[in-house]
């Protein structure tokens, strides 16, 4: 079969597809064969019916009566997720978030390739952590040329969230991966994801909050 | 008024409260007095009657004819977060993610207090970093005992995500912020939040794959 566009998936089949992949891949390391969206269903509180409509947007070969097979699940879902592939990308901001970035070598087990860090303090520029040097703003053109980023990953404060995403945006890339809690806007052709990971803490404070635990 | 339980809110509101707050606190530092639903609602791209019930939660008293008074709302907002309590937490797992949040001191200007973290791995147990010590697991009771953390930050491999949430809310936290891609199951009573950031690299991936940007 030949390689095609992939179609525009719902976002939260884009959210579910990754916990089925870590799921699947616990029962690869774990030396189990197949799976059933039922037992997959059971360990991750996903209805099977959603997790069959789900997976069907995968060109699957591994279903058979007993279930899907979980190698050849695993690696379609990683595949069909984007993870094999390399994409690369630019960190703005090399503040403590943005180093923190740097310094997960998670992001490459997921396909995201750091070719610099870009940060306005001129005391920084050229400094290279963990392989990745930070370069001046006025780099960028000849980062762009050389590397041909498309994932600009925002770490910058707040406040200059949107400035940067829309100087990103005109410098050539064509998605934004914003850290900051500003929820910022981008043009319809731009894939954006707001990632601000401080927003979580306010769900955690309010549960724990509004229903303390009686010890 | 005396303080009450706070009501248990909406996941959907926590989620845009905190845009509002970093919103607000953008016009706080250009000096901005007043702000209407309808700028935050153009700026935001959220419904103005949807910000306007989101706020309805919050006891405002900063509100008049020309709008939320913006010093006010953002301190009300953050207060209501939860941002300016103090939260303890524990981060389990100290590779790569678990020390960048450590570095990451974003996290303790949103009221969360790293108490120290816990390494299966004894090559590292007693190392300090950034003032948070590492702890071996058999140390955990100690810990709890004198600091009484509530936050179990999870930043393990997925594959023993589940094996550690368990072991942490056995040992007394009442809240699991998990930061592994695997999607773990909590009791009713334990606040939960599921952070997997590489998951969002896959909306990331096939917006760009789908909709390539025409140069």
């Amino acid at each position: 079969m030949s390689q095609t566009t992939p179609p525009i998936l719902p976002e939260p089949t884009l959210r579910r597809l990754p916990w089925y992949l870590a799921y699947v891949e616990r029962l690869l390391a774990q030396g189990i064969d197949h799976v059933s969206s039922t037992s997959i269903s059971k360990a991750l509180n996903v209805d099977a019916s959603r997790i069959a409509k789900d997976l069907s947007f995968l060109n699957l070969k591994g279903k058979t009566r007993i279930g899907y097979e979980v190698k050849a699940l695993a690696e379609s879902l990683s595949d069909f997720l984007g993870f094999k592939a390399e994409h690369k990308a630019v960190v703005f901001g090399a503040g403590n978030l943005g180093r923190a970035l740097i310094l997960d070598k998670g992001l490459a087990n997921y396909g995201l390739q750091l070719v610099g860090a870009v940060d306005i303090d001129p005391a920084i520029a050229g400094m290279v952590v963990e392989g990745v040097e930070i370069f001046a703003p006025s780099s960028l053109p000849m980062l762009m040329q050389k590397e041909k980023p498309a994932v600009a990953i925002l770490t910058v404060p707040a406040e200059v969230a949107q400035e940067v995403a829309d100087s990103a945006i005109k410098a050539g890339f064509t998605a934004i991966w914003n850290f900051s809690p500003y929820r910022v806007k981008v043009p319809d052709h731009i894939a954006l994801a707001n990632t601000s990971i401080y927003a979580h803490l306010a769900l955690i404070y309010n549960r724990l909050a509004a229903a303390p635990v009686k010890n």
